[in-house]
């Protein structure tokens, strides 16, 4: 089995996914700062959309307001961003870079997640030395057309005592559910439409999500 | 200025592109092994379309027959999987990662190329350390659409004149016209859709543009 870095460990909890364009018209920034001032400890920035100039403008912003609040910044999908920005790791899905080949220009500092569907990906992501996987569809979801149906709350707590990394629930997750994911063993759950689509205040929503389990 | 890598130098006379999705129905490493064959010494690798996963085992697999072959390997648009074939280079577009990004993240032992359209965009270039500029597209092009309009063989010239490093002409140059461009002052030509497309013998055609300057 291949070492993975280790040294710094997922915030548990609440993974959240910031995607400016499901921003539904409200400032990406806005989100962020809310995101930042609601408590949340890691952010993954995804932006399939743009151009890597943009992206990296992005990712250079998200860099300079995380580091100060001890959030952790993930980059989608980009290790050349990744390191550009100087973000703490990237994650990947099944079409990207291949681990061990992201693994090799990112170093051991890095984190490094891998997107997994089934429980032959995340055994082999677990092997390859990712820090954590996502899995996932969980329920179904609003944010993209994966191309997976959804695998469910019971597919989840199989994924969670078949690997020893973490697990992040991803697909469907909001307010009103991911403490059934917390339940079968992930280590946090990834919130992309319902935070970013919320009517109500993110920073709020944030602060409450996290209470849950104080 | 910024001190570009300088130890590698373009080759001359022809820049060829090899796009997958440009090959009209015949293998791609079939059309590679012919542009090697004829002589090329200089390959970029294209492939707007795919994964990146994908890309990077194209791009694996070129790098294993160019290097014995002493052909350039320049991986276009992404620094990450340049970095991870081992390409000579890289070539990036105005919406890619900026030349000074690249340049942290590539070393001063590779090549990056910039794509210009302008004497702006090229003085740019050449002051932010590109190893060479790509200009165009100087006619018209049935590659892609690019946004842009024919820059015409007097821009060329112009810009030519305006940089010192290594102008690559490209945007609808073939075999038919390519003696043009490198009348007015290209250090080389890009070809791709006269390459990818010929009815006739890569290797062969290939071997008689480089002829052309023997």
């Amino acid at each position: 089995m291949v070492r993975r870095s280790g040294n710094r460990p997922l915030p548990s909890l609440l993974y959240a996914i910031l995607d400016p364009a499901q921003a539904e018209g409200r400032p990406w920034d806005f989100i962020l700062h809310a995101l930042l001032e609601g408590g949340a400890r890691v952010i993954q920035l995804r932006a399939k959309e743009l151009a890597a100039k943009d992206f990296l403008e992005l990712a250079t912003t998200a860099r300079a307001v995380t580091r100060p609040a001890g959030c952790l910044l993930i980059v989608n999908d980009r290790v050349d961003i990744a390191l550009a920005c100087e973000a703490d790791g990237v994650h990947l899905g099944q079409e990207d870079l291949p681990l061990s080949v992201a693994r090799r220009l990112m170093g051991k500092q890095r984190l490094i997640g891998i997107s997994t569907h089934d429980l032959g990906q995340a055994q082999e992501a677990e092997r390859g030395g990712a820090d954590y996987i996502g899995f996932g569809p969980v329920f179904g979801t609003f944010t993209t057309n994966t191309g997976y149906t959804s695998r469910g709350i019971e597919s989840l707590r199989e994924i969670c005592q078949a690997v020893s990394i973490p697990v992040v629930a991803i697909g469907g997750i909001s307010e009103a559910n991911l403490a059934e994911a917390w339940e079968a063993g992930a280590h946090a759950a990834a919130m992309i439409s319902d935070l970013m689509r919320a009517d109500d205040d993110v920073a709020k929503k944030v602060r409450r999500i996290l209470a849950l389990r104080k």
